[in-house]
């Protein structure tokens, strides 16, 4: 008996496509991310991995990559969570700023601490910024413990509790479990499933729109390490591109 | 105190635009369809009717025209219940049959019984037969229970058990709720909310793609009968376009 976890990042953004960091910022995907989308649920069919259940942060890039590989997939019917607790990690004060330019400006090792650094985040975004989510009414209930920057330690840590509370549940259930995310929280929970260490966590990259699918023991813990992508040749091209973003 | 309920019809979809009576069957939005969801979610966006959770049939048109007029809103984000107590009527054999030639070799006053009465439901649909929902994991659940006809007597006794568990929570919350689904289970809502007699609601059609909002008093009776469509001269012509179908 193993459990079946199914891990799919959006496909291209608006912002992915101009170079900028994005953060909580509510991007919508471009054209090609929603190929990118349909193409990963074509892929989830033709393995006849079928999601029961799935779960997406609260922004509409992941929202919509779901919607779009689920409706391929002819899953579009099955239950649906969200959580802010999946959600990209808050780039802080970056969010909006062009990579390259940001790169420019601050030289490489800089860039790259606040690209990979395990435990250093951004400066904090400034309260009522134009990229700010004050006043968005999904984080309203958060009140003061909205984040206003994060470290990829910062994600773990608000990942573990839906990871524990709400997706090892439909997984105790049988069900096959979607988690439709992003870039960081996606590492977040590879790092967590593959007891990834902190240091070698920085060279991880998940490409856009390739489901990623991880057989998991009674412990939840993979029966293979680092799980299985159900196109791996696409997936190892889309993960060195992703790495050299920002170049 | 009053609560907010939306009711909304999904757009056009492929089997309007070719006039077959679809029922139960899962076919797509037309490209129309999608505009008129997009367009339901900007009338709700301008209005500041922001729909706090979403209910939705596990019919791809509706879920999709949900996605579509949530996503114009800006009310991506909040949570989805699917359940099917809020599919279509299913059409039994007429199912994939198209209305025109329907209507010309049963006549007028079958046509309009099969389309219209409240408690006569067409003809069943054989087990197996191509346009039947046998072996559709979505209904599994259901077994023997899964409809194989419906009149819309049987449209609001299954509905009922939804709205009462499902619907009234989310409005005793003070949520203001969605609900994304068909002409006749919308009809059915429509009926019980506003007391319609069965006589009466034979001729009430309700136009796609047009939020009806409704006030509801604490006893969930609508403050003012027949609620509110937001584009309310539209919303006239095109439910006389509804009740010309067939024609």
């Amino acid at each position: 008996m193993t459990y079946t976890l199914v891990l799919l990042r959006h496909g291209e953004s608006d912002w992915n496509a101009k170079n900028l960091f994005t953060g909580w910022v509510d991007v919508d995907l471009t054209e090609k991310g929603r190929s990118e989308a349909a193409n990963g649920g074509k892929l989830l069919k033709e393995a006849d991995v079928l999601p029961d259940v799935v779960h997406t942060s609260l922004l509409r890039r992941a929202i919509t990559t779901a919607h779009l590989a689920l409706d391929v997939a002819d899953r579009h019917w099955i239950p649906v969570n969200r959580s802010w607790r999946l959600n990209e990690r808050h780039y802080g004060a970056l969010q909006g700023k062009d990579k390259k330019a940001t790169l420019e400006e601050f030289g490489e090792e800089q860039f790259m601490t606040w690209r990979r650094s395990f435990d250093t985040p951004p400066p904090p975004i400034e309260p009522g910024a134009e990229f700010s989510q004050d006043g968005d009414p999904r984080y309203a209930d958060l009140g003061d413990d909205a984040p206003r920057t994060e470290c990829l330690k910062d994600v773990i840590e608000r990942f573990l509790p839906y990871w524990e509370g709400s997706i090892i549940p439909d997984l105790k259930d049988g069900k096959t479990v979607l988690v439709a995310a992003h870039g960081n929280s996606l590492r977040a929970m590879v790092k967590h499933l593959d007891g990834i260490s902190d240091d070698d966590i920085v060279g991880l990259n998940i490409p856009t729109g390739m489901p990623l699918v991880y057989e998991l023991d009674e412990h939840f813990k993979p029966t293979v390490k680092g799980g299985k992508y159900l196109d791996p040749e696409s997936a190892k091209a889309a993960a060195e591109a992703v790495a050299n973003q920002g170049r």
